[in-house]
């Protein structure tokens, strides 16, 4: 697959799929809640609003995978893991910072945006 | 809801809804697709590889009902509907973009840790 080019305009090229990860609402929030540093599970679970178990779990197994984050098991006791960004995971926070950011800025024009729809749609 | 701060670590934050919708994968492609100018349908079906006529228009009236592009029909025969983007769209051109080209340029880096990732899976 080396020599192939990337373009996520064909259909089933492999970087819509990682187009799709790195977009996803809970990668967004998890990898940019560990821009400070390695945190525990539980840590994460409680700065993400709402995330379940299951879905954090399924997640950060998902960024383990594509290289994002590594899980570390400390022999201690009680027993201790945390998760860490990896290089490449850093270098994915600044897009993913910039679409958080860009989402949090222009709530309002799309909350104006829906009203007018809504009201266009009313006047038939 | 003007007074509330915007924050997607928050479970029921409105902002979380549109990181969705800016993150997913249609989005991105059909936001940047627009980068040149209005296209019609048809060309924006052909530009996105593999999406469906449904998928399209499912898209395209969530971007427009988000305040992101406009549809203008002109009447004429055959009738022509052109989509473009507006000013707010045209502003997440940039966020949008950088994503794209994450996922283009880290495509080898993810090729790689999920190799490494199913070795280690194989070892136990």
């Amino acid at each position: 697959m080396s020599h192939m080019e990337w373009d996520p305009y064909v259909a089933d090229c492999p970087s819509r799929r990682l187009l799709d990860r790195i977009g996803d609402r809970w990668t967004v929030l998890i990898v940019v809640a560990l821009d400070p540093g390695p945190q525990r599970f539980g840590a994460l679970a409680s700065r993400v609003g709402g995330i379940s178990q299951k879905m954090l779990t399924q997640t950060l197994r998902s960024l383990e995978r594509d290289g994002f984050v590594t899980r570390t098991a400390y022999p201690e006791i009680p027993p201790r893991v945390e998760y860490a960004l990896t290089p490449l995971g850093r270098s994915l926070l600044k897009p993913l910072r910039a679409l958080e950011e860009w989402a949090v800025a222009n709530m309002p024009a799309v909350v104006q945006s829906h009203d007018v729809f809504a009201a266009s749609a009313r006047q038939g």
